[in-house]
């Protein structure tokens, strides 16, 4: 498709699902007060070409989304092994009422939920709670392509919504798992959620895992291959709540959504995707987002599985 | 049985069972040191008569015993109806990798859980964590028939390994279910895990159960006779952890256990009864202690659904 | 009281829960067209004296209520000790869309559950299927002091919807639990189920439990104490489904519900209590029966863990 | 890789994997009996080229593995709708002693374990069950190039140890998600699973489905491509049973294993593979197949979800 008419399909996209109005956004303050008329798609080449369409550069605050990048990370600084020794890879619920880790591993059963996001941001090398900070931030600088911020009224908002967050530092620390204090990790935890970004910033985090760790544009290399189809292959199968199968059927494409109404994905040695809407349905992911991705793996032909006859 | 028949008995049982020497003291220091060879029992009457054989005036901090007690406390304080609230009476499992709330109601299982036991806890009055503590001290001490005091080492020794606690005390926290701080809380059920009982005063203290809240002897009322009945009945089904239904068949005594390697009972209307000897099994048990409770039952027809034919 | 009071007594109990309109009978036809004004209670004591009011001659299908005695028979024939070997004795959940065994025993959790009772059902002796119904059959009829017979409707509903108990007897089988043919256990489980009672030979089968196996009245064993206190153990932490530490606490009588509407309980050493109305909570349990349950273990002192003083 | 290449290739995998002799096979006689020496490997790719090395002729029952292809024909018969209101697609354990079908929904999480498997089989058009399995033989036919045939003793064999999957039969028929007779459903799937076939048959099917449905080599179409990829996205969720995240991760291509010791898969557009060797690991999924398929999707680059950088 030449690249105008990418930039129509995807306003045409937005029109087609801006009727949907289900869903509310998260009760965290700073998600509750957002417009909910935003809605915006954007599609970010392994070139670098960049399309988008409505509101592509509002900010919000990166929330979950965070994840891939971050155990990315994790794998980059203390190796694959040794993250999988504190998180495993196996999709599973993870309700607001039950904290489970693995019977037989004693581990978080991976690291889209956040008893493993947690123990993959303590991975990141420090040498304390304020590096690891800076490292996760400038990670995502680089694959956005700006100096991201924090939202600081997210931060506080986060901290003061702690408690389950901090029963699960609590809960791996009791189990070996985590290599640093509770309270220090949840409050960098919080930190890292509160990272503001645009939908275009976030098609280019996931263009970037789409290129296998190689920023689209400046060519810049972030994370290693190896880091980035661990990163995609657990995405795939861990990467939206509890539907893990529904979506590798549908849809095919390893994501990741956020609270903040952000949903991003990547389809490798293609592109990256996001889309942004602050109504959500009850597990949290936006209820125009999950329909917008349905119609751009199918429309586009972005599956992962899609079967192919040999070209004559 | 006339009273130095009783005694005699007692001797004989504690031989019987001392020939066990399967299981191992629990690995917090304060426990694993104890000496393996101390064995003690001991039955106190609703009338305040005192039976014991072997160390029944050893030390050892209270551990999970102090719970049926302090869930008493709690519904003299706000009411049944407020503790029903906040914590559940089902029996339940509570694995260490796996913190669970009811699905349904988001309430802690029953109050023989540390979940629920944190949450009965907090809902003593305070105003404040210090007078909380004060106040499970007192009702022991009483129900003891002496002036209880603290184990500094074990008190220390539960807070370095209090993370699973904590967890436990944010994740009520998260769900509204705590009233008060998650580390005030931790604090100071770390501070009631470690009062000093010895058998016989633990004996007492199931006897007070038995006689509707009056010391037997004293004839001093220290809890309610309806908060009694409460927290026998949670005892029969919650006391003994995964073999609710085991051991309500097989002994039918309303109980608890601890890990410092007691066992206390209280049969209604009858008497009170501890063990003590420190080798656990798996579920954190006193093996000699629960084949004494098993042949107790046995021998003196203490089973609270032994049918019975009409008399004459 | 003198009896023409418990006679006041229970009428005056019929009137004070035919208010609750709460819950719709079973969807079983033959339970499904119940008259739902029907409305019973008895009590009938170790000694045989016999109490009533409402309409506590209206037979109906015996259903769950079959469980405790046929548990009790399975003991006699076989040994509680090879009866343990098939079906454990622990509370549990058992909904309709789950069927689980205890992942370490591959036994049914407890014989008041339909796996369970199944198993147990397939341990009284034979030779063959037939044989095993009569003695059932048999049983029933010398505890309810007259000769019952099956409702053939019930049968011919019960095997028509039997989909959900043969995939029960059919894993039970796989696990080597169950001695005989799935179907021709599933179809006589169906026939003791189907047996016809009245609200005061229930009454009467709690009599003879409460008596520890020896019929009021006529003074004939039929069951060994030992097996009855089994029963008796099993029926208080298992016999009410979802909420055994709620009944346990809150009524404190060993009891059985059925989906006709009937409940029936037995107080060791003193009586045995039935009552019966057909609309069903959602766990299957009579609204109005389980309310007058509760009021007549208040109102005459029967919790069995009631805590008592000392008679001065 | 020129074709002697690859056969070179495929020749040293094998004495690469040949030296691991942990596991046993399956306990069905006709597994049991299998020479354990046996090992073969092959690849089709879209174009009908074939590759192997080993005993590649060599036949043993299909198992578990007809499960992909029949869900893909079941999706042909009644529509994809219809199937997933049979059939859930949700990865999740299936463990011998529980038969657990979704909370919510009440239906088998996925038609690859055997809940689902049977259900799907169900939903192949007859009229009758003799005419769903001569569909079910035909399609595999098909797609192997040879007129299969069953072996008789594994069928046998697995009637006699039917229990579980009739357990599973007659729950999915009390939920009215089983549109037949359990036990006409649990012949014919002993049947299905009767099928025998060779590593090179079992790599044409998975060929077959990496060409979106079209059999390699005649270019006759037997499922719709729309059908394959949801075969194929299932079978990358949910064919490796209970480490679908660890297989996704590491392996990352849709696979399903069989209790006979084949496991098949198929690279989208690319090839199928399958391997043979009949010792199997705790999951059942062959020792020596399993590291197979592992060595081959890294030397060959056939992870799915392989990150790539844009082409030069």
């Amino acid at each position: 498709m030449p690249a105008q008419d990418v930039t129509a399909y995807l306003t045409q996209l937005l029109e087609s699902v801006r009727g949907l109005d289900r869903g509310a956004p998260h009760d965290l303050p700073v998600h509750a007060d957002a417009d909910t008329d935003l809605l915006a798609v954007a599609v970010v080449d392994v070139d670098g070409q960049v399309w988008s369409a409505g509101d592509a550069e509002h900010l919000f605050p990166i929330q979950s989304m965070s994840k891939p990048a971050v155990y990315g990370l994790a794998i980059e600084h203390v190796g694959l092994d040794e993250v999988l020794r504190h998180v495993d890879v196996e999709p599973s619920g993870d309700a607001f009422n039950r904290i489970s880790l693995d019977p037989e591993s004693n581990l978080p059963d991976n690291p889209m939920i956040n008893a493993g996001a947690l123990v993959a941001h303590s991975l990141v090398h420090g040498p304390d709670a304020g590096d690891r900070f800076e490292r996760i931030q400038e990670l995502h600088s680089r694959m956005a392509g700006r100096e991201l911020a924090m939202d600081q009224d997210c931060y506080e908002q986060e901290m003061e919504r702690a408690d389950r967050n901090l029963a699960l530092a609590h809960l791996v620390k009791a189990l070996s798992v985590l290599p640093d204090d509770p309270h220090d990790v949840g409050d960098g935890y919080s930190r890292q959620c509160s990272l503001e970004v645009s939908t275009v910033e976030l098609a280019r985090i996931g263009a970037t895992l789409a290129a296998g760790g190689v920023v689209p544009g400046t060519g810049e290399r972030v994370l290693a291959r190896e880091a980035t189809q661990q990163v995609l292959s657990v995405m795939l199968t861990c990467g939206m709540y509890d539907s893990a199968g529904d979506w590798v059927s549908q849809v095919g494409i390893p994501a990741k959504s956020g609270i903040s109404g952000g949903i991003f994905g990547a389809v490798p040695g293609r592109c990256g995707i996001a889309t942004y809407s602050p109504r959500l349905d009850a597990h949290g992911t936006s209820v125009r987002g999950e329909l917008a991705f349905r119609r751009l793996s199918l429309d586009l032909g972005l599956h992962v599985l899609r079967p192919r006859r040999p070209q004559g």
